[in-house]
């Protein structure tokens, strides 16, 4: 083959430098920033001022904000049990399935799946996670799937593509911090409707509706509940829809704990809905047992069309801000949800019943999760200023970490992980039972106390 | 255990049900947003009217915007090469080492990376980083690595802890639309310096510095350069250095692709600057060709102190808002750097080397790249428009498809990738030369032209 005949031809090729400078600097001439004149004196730094931005400044994390301002220093003589970390593989008593890491493994071997994948996911994939939670009633198109890295940037997508600044978005408390770090790190306003601990964790749907003003932009309904545990029934679904409509608000339904919970117990939103828009954020963390994989999804439900194709392609262009999902995980993502057997996914949801039923004497039928939320009556602990003191003395006499609920909005509460193993939790109980002992004092000896 | 007396000591459990419900109403009395009264009047939606964010809209992604823009039609006499994509793994001819497959493999086998990592990544992982890039003038410790998805995620946290909206950014041209891209969703100005052709592409100091006023918080050096495939010799980036310098300006360098060039050629910006503060972003997807992967870093080089804790800060706080690159390739991670033997690295290098100077004859001994940039002379080329009608019918006649530069802000060139099989390489150059031939006007006969 003749190059040389080639490149005399196409002799205007850059990196062959001088001669191409003439008509190179006529093309700068078509540029999108002006004249290329003498330096205009303008207003510069004279000296070092690197300042963090107003975004990273907002970005608050109050799990982090509040942990990292606790002494948490154990009593050295028992060792640390922490049910503070909503991870399911911390203590390693909750593997995921080897037909799992298989299809990683296979993944990898083939080879397809080194390269770069469309920013919203392989379409292969996206039809395996459209097919796996289609429902007559809410059906999926692989075009309705965007892959994502893990359910926060599901969150994040969702929530970037329906507000802008100013707006609001309409938050449970108690609830998942990251809805309001995301929010108000891009200068949204967020506004807590409140769940009722007395309706087991329902919404506050007349609360919920007191809210939404003309710049409310989104709904985000969380079910089943971080960090409650709670599990929505059919009909407190169809209610909290019925809001949405009436108002007009698209609905953000962070789904990612679905699958926790057997049987027939948890519809999904977007499958009762009739005309609200729904974005579910779900991913491959809990139920499967990989939060760490970062492989997550949103699913649009839009049967009335009323996201239309703007929200959509809204999607698939902030998806190609900063690329989705590892290739490897998205290889093995067809493989993961058809091959997986049902006794994994039957055996972690025992277990999760187990540990409510036995342990804790709190099971409803209702509430399988990870997770589960515990009041202090402060009025019976006098000696504490609040959930973060209790939680912190906790540590300090008992070496048990559970997480203080202002971390959620909620303070005077605590949440607790029950993905422990069996003998550090009866052990972690015991602990907090003596250390409850210790300090309850009853109704009836509130005179006294004033006198302690 | 009595569980039951744990409940008494506790019975402020929110789960219990109705005995919880007078303090709970306490409690909500504490919230961040006040009273629960009567549903106020507001102004509401009274229908749907969901509308795609600003973000979103801003969100402009050039390559998309102009691919999906032409008709890709190719020649149904003449199977398609495409030379447009710069993922070497497309072909699959450069397959990445099977000791980077076996780490992977490792990495899942022994189930130690499936929680969540810490939003940072895993210490031992960002230690191994540390360690790989830690140069005696460019020290880094594992504090100096955040591991992020993806280089597109590194570009991101750093501008966005960099910048605020209405400050500015300067950025090559032509260049990486990713810059662009991620900056003007953020509202952050782009103002565009160039790369001088004559002079292998190198920067334009004094258009540069031209550019810089008070409100430039980040300088962007790509190097290599991405869609150039050019590297800057040590005395051009001490030159930049100083311009930054002066300027107190603090850099962004992409150096995704600076383990593509063998041997010396190629210093890090960091190991030559004694004040200027550099983030030096860089990831696995080129060096050991898996850019799915999504494993990405920002290397902290700030060795006067001049981020301060703010930046470092404002960077773990941002690397919150979506957790970061899969545990399972941070898992592996210190066994990819440390065990992939010597020779892949030289084989790929060898490879490019080839394709550079056999196949082109533009082989420079700082050009080792996997991209090209070609420019066309317009003027030559009579019956095309620009460069997107030049690759267009290049495409319609020759099925042969080469992106245009206009993505790069460079109209009137067009990048090839030099990574794809030989054979495909030779009849690629064969088809152009042959489109070439057809259309190429020579300046003797601009008269007749006219006549045409």
């Amino acid at each position: 083959m003749d190059n040389k005949a080639y490149l005399v031809q196409m002799k205007s090729s850059g990196v062959q430098g001088p001669a191409r400078s003439v008509s190179a600097k006529a093309l700068l001439g078509n540029g999108v920033h002006g004249s290329r004149g003498p330096t205009k004196t303008k207003s510069r730094r004279q000296r070092w001022e690197v300042k963090a931005s107003a975004m990273a400044e907002n970005t608050l994390n109050p799990i982090r904000a509040i942990v990292d301002g606790m002494k948490l220093t154990p009593n050295p003589e028992k060792p640390m049990i922490s049910l503070s970390i909503g991870d399911p593989t911390v203590f390693g008593n909750l593997p995921t399935d080897g037909s799992v890491l298989q299809a990683m493994k296979d993944a990898i071997d083939c080879q397809q799946y080194n390269g770069y994948a469309p920013s919203v996911g392989y379409l292969k994939s996206r039809q395996a996670v459209a097919n796996f939670y289609s429902r007559p009633e809410a059906p999926l198109q692989a075009e309705d799937v965007i892959l994502t890295s893990g359910c926060s940037q599901a969150i994040e997508l969702a929530i970037s593509v329906l507000c802008n600044p100013g707006d609001n978005i309409l938050v449970p408390r108690p609830g998942f911090s990251l809805y309001k770090t995301l929010a108000v790190s891009m200068g949204i306003e967020v506004k807590l409707y409140n769940l009722l601990p007395e309706k087991s964790w329902e919404m506050d749907l007349q609360h919920m509706e007191s809210l939404i003003d003309e710049r409310t932009s989104c709904l985000i309904v969380t079910n089943p509940s971080n960090p409650c545990g709670s599990v929505f029934s059919k009909d407190h679904l169809q209610k909290v829809l019925r809001v949405a409509s009436k108002h007009c608000v698209p609905i953000l339904a962070d789904e990612i704990y679905s699958d926790m919970v057997s049987g027939s117990h948890c519809p999904s939103l977007a499958s009762l809905s009739s005309d609200v828009p729904v974005l579910s954020c779900g991913g491959l963390a809990k139920r499967w047992l990989v939060p760490g994989w970062r492989m997550g999804w949103i699913l649009i439900h839009d049967r009335n069309d009323i996201f239309g194709p703007e929200i959509r392609q809204g999607l698939v262009k902030l998806s190609q801000r900063i690329l989705g999902a590892c290739t490897i995980v998205q290889g093995a993502l067809e493989s993961i949800l058809n091959d997986t057997p049902q006794s994994f996914y039957s055996n972690t949801i025992s277990f999760l019943k187990v540990k409510h039923r036995q342990r804790t004497h709190l099971c409803f039928p209702a509430c399988l999760c990870a997770v589960l939320q515990v009041g202090i009556e402060m009025d019976h602990f006098p000696g504490f200023k609040n959930d973060v003191d209790f939680t912190e003395r906790l540590v300090t006499e008992q070496s048990v970490f559970c997480l203080p609920a202002s971390a959620f909005e909620y303070p005077n509460f605590f949440r607790i992980v029950v993905t422990v193993p069996e003998e550090l939790m009866v052990e972690a109980c015991s602990r907090i039972r003596g250390f409850c002992q210790r300090y309850y004092r009853p109704p009836s000896c509130d005179g006294n106390d004033l006198d302690q």
